[in-house]
């Protein structure tokens, strides 16, 4: 399994490509940060992050992106441009038919630490751990990104497990 | 001067196209809505949206778009699908090289009521007599579109005498 991690942001937007499955040691294909000129006007910053992700997804063919779930609940301006370059991460993937999963911050830190309020250096060496890196990623969009891909990695089986579940109860429940 | 107005909504998107210039009766060229589906999941109506806009934008080539500016005042997850529309018309209009205007709704009826607190029927109102149609353009969406445009029409001329006031006040400052 394939799949492009995005942290996003205007200003420096995360992009991380991570493969592999459950259970088996991961590896990372890709990490960077799409930037856009702070100054440039709202539509301007918008078309460089889509060429910038359309570059990403062009040159590692993803199947599967995981973009972190925005919420409201910080800074109104920072809120904005996040759900907007969330919408361009969101375009730039379905656009190509690939499926988008969005994962809140709090189940991205649970995956990669076993905590969903571990802070940001935790996240960072946790990365470099299940990575196999020299160095935790800089700057923390991007490791941010590749947490984002081990986390729907490791979560898509999970997932799986349940619906099986649920279906295997459903039979039984007819069959009893 | 022909001007796309863009009422942003993932459920429906206003969208008017208006042609004039200030202090000569202005000329409505098109309205609609741009509608996606509500059960699907936000990237397919992110691509929904992009082709509608995208649509409008080829048929009636505007100079200028106008988008209604997003607040954050207003309900949690309205606010981010609205965020996340005016996304997409921002980037359909930049990646085309077409200048976008950002407007705030107290603006727009304040330009065409003369009170920035009119109610939905009032601007409705204003924009069927400025633009002599047979009755207000429905839905409130559509209207509120062509109010933009007609806004943006009539504020261009106020931004550049402004900025020429300013210019020739620098200028006199030099000679006394």
């Amino acid at each position: 399994m394939r799949v492009l991690g995005v942290d996003p942001g205007l200003t420096r937007c995360g992009v991380g490509v991570v493969e592999g499955v459950a259970g088996r040691p991961l590896t990372m294909l890709g990490v960077g940060v799409v930037r856009t000129p702070a100054g440039a006007d709202l539509g301007h910053r918008l078309v460089v992050l889509e060429q910038g992700l359309e570059q990403w997804l062009e040159e590692h063919r993803p199947e599967y992106v995981a973009v972190e779930r925005v919420f409201s609940q910080h800074n109104v301006r920072t809120v904005m441009g996040t759900a907007q370059a969330s919408a361009v991460a969101l375009l730039c993937a379905s656009r190509r038919g690939i499926p988008v999963a969005l994962h809140t911050p709090s189940e991205v830190k649970a995956a990669v630490t076993g905590s969903g309020r571990a802070d940001k250096a935790q996240v960072g060496a946790m990365v470099t751990r299940l990575l196999r890196l020299a160095a935790p990623p800089k700057p923390a969009d991007a490791a941010d990104a590749l947490a984002l891909a081990i986390c729907h990695i490791w979560r898509a089986p999970a997932q799986n497990r349940l619906q099986q579940a649920v279906a295997l109860h459903a039979t039984k429940g007819r069959t009893a």
